[in-house]
């Protein structure tokens, strides 16, 4: 099987012209297939602010109502999305936008109101990707815009992060594949006050460990919990690391 | 070679829901392979003006310093672009939303500056439609948004009608192709003041005499010498029509 390496970058790495520039230099230069998944939830904020439109965070996920889904559309599907794909295509990167609801590559359903209303957020249900892995293996880059749609016709808010995964996990079927996992951090730390206590490797056993003993916790704990996911699902190997790393050379990898 | 016919409709047709649902199931319903090419300013305008920018049109082009680009790259790249693709989806028509830097299908360069500025706008340099030419036989429906690029990492704004016609153009290669300009008349009228007076169907020579005695002149001058370029260029027939009447059973057909 070829090689195909997912990377999935948040944050204001993706929305600050400089960092964004050298992050999509060290993208570019991955050798072989890749995909890029980005976010843009301080861009979203920021417009939302100028439209007078208040942005809910809940459990660090935004609260989606009718006018931030305009938002989100805009910001995620268009603005950061175009931008990183014409950045690309000037390094040679045949980079393509998408939504899910672009080739009907990403399906979701609304998620049911529980404790929390969150509005216009998709669980990703089923994810087509024949068609994207036909485009990558033709040296396309998709670049994923952390939106997937309903086929009712509604798009959805969807994280980045569950994104990344779901692309993963299915592509994993046409490519060997590695997942990379882009945050502020080297990567999963074993002392959250020392950045260089990065633990190497973690299995599952070493996971539920650390998670016993407090020294993995909060939101790391879902993060890692998706790469073991993404694990069982076929994906060779996830990586946990800073944006600057991102050939996947340092950082904790998850098997 | 099979059948494709390429739809521009711009103007308010796309930017209010009842409209849009009715011409997108009329869009739906066409047989065959199929593109749709569209505007968005007036959804441009209302968000510049809620962010504070105020637009600027000249000779009905508008002008694209940077801010207005960020603007046109939200409300046509993301959410005019990808609710139409979401609907259709909805329709079982598999879109595919598109702007120029997407696969580096439609190439520009950035206007010279000479009686006016008009900033980022983009003239049409080249068009690469044999990977769109592939989806396209694969049943997938471009959804072009009038967005194209520098491939040095701008997005340039370009008009919706030169989107078509270009794209027309070089699929034209491909396909027994027919480009359906959509506007708000139902056709090119002899008598502006009688909507009914449309001329079926008009050759250059007709244009010309119709032009010399005045019965064509501004935008329609302009809309008609692109719909000939395209017949130059290969493409079968252009039929300019209103919104309602895409199946190109109506209106005027140039050839």
């Amino acid at each position: 099987m070829e090689k195909l390496t997912i990377v999935k970058v948040g944050g204001k790495i993706v929305e600050e012209e400089t960092s964004l520039k050298q992050l999509l230099s060290d993208f570019a230069a991955i050798e072989g297939h890749k995909v890029l998944v980005h976010g843009g939830g301080r861009s979203a904020t920021a417009i939302a602010a100028k439209l007078g439109i208040e942005s809910v965070m809940v459990n660090g996920r935004r609260v989606t109502d009718a006018e931030t889904l305009k938002v989100v559309t805009m910001v995620y599907g268009g603005l950061v999305n175009k931008n990183i794909v014409a950045q690309l295509q000037a390094m040679e990167i045949n980079a393509l936008g998408l939504t899910g609801a672009d080739m009907n590559y990403m399906l979701s359903a609304k998620r049911p109101v529980g404790e929390v209303d969150y509005g216009f957020v998709g669980d990703v249900k089923s994810v087509n990707a024949g068609l994207l892995a036909d485009l990558i293996s033709k040296d396309i880059v998709p670049v994923l815009a952390p939106l997937t749609h309903d086929k009712q016709g509604h798009l959805l808010n969807t994280n980045a992060d569950t994104i990344a995964g779901e692309a993963a996990k299915a592509l994993a079927k046409f490519f060997d594949l590695t997942l990379v996992y882009c945050f502020e951090k080297k990567g999963v730390l074993r002392d959250e006050h020392d950045d260089d206590s990065v633990i190497a490797e973690i299995d599952k056993e070493a996971f539920a460990q650390y998670v016993a003993d407090g020294v993995i916790q909060g939101g790391m704990i879902p993060k890692l919990e998706n790469a073991f996911e993404a694990i069982d699902a076929g994906v060779s190997q996830v990586i946990i690391t800073k944006a600057d790393a991102i050939d996947g050379t340092s950082g904790t990898k998850v098997k």
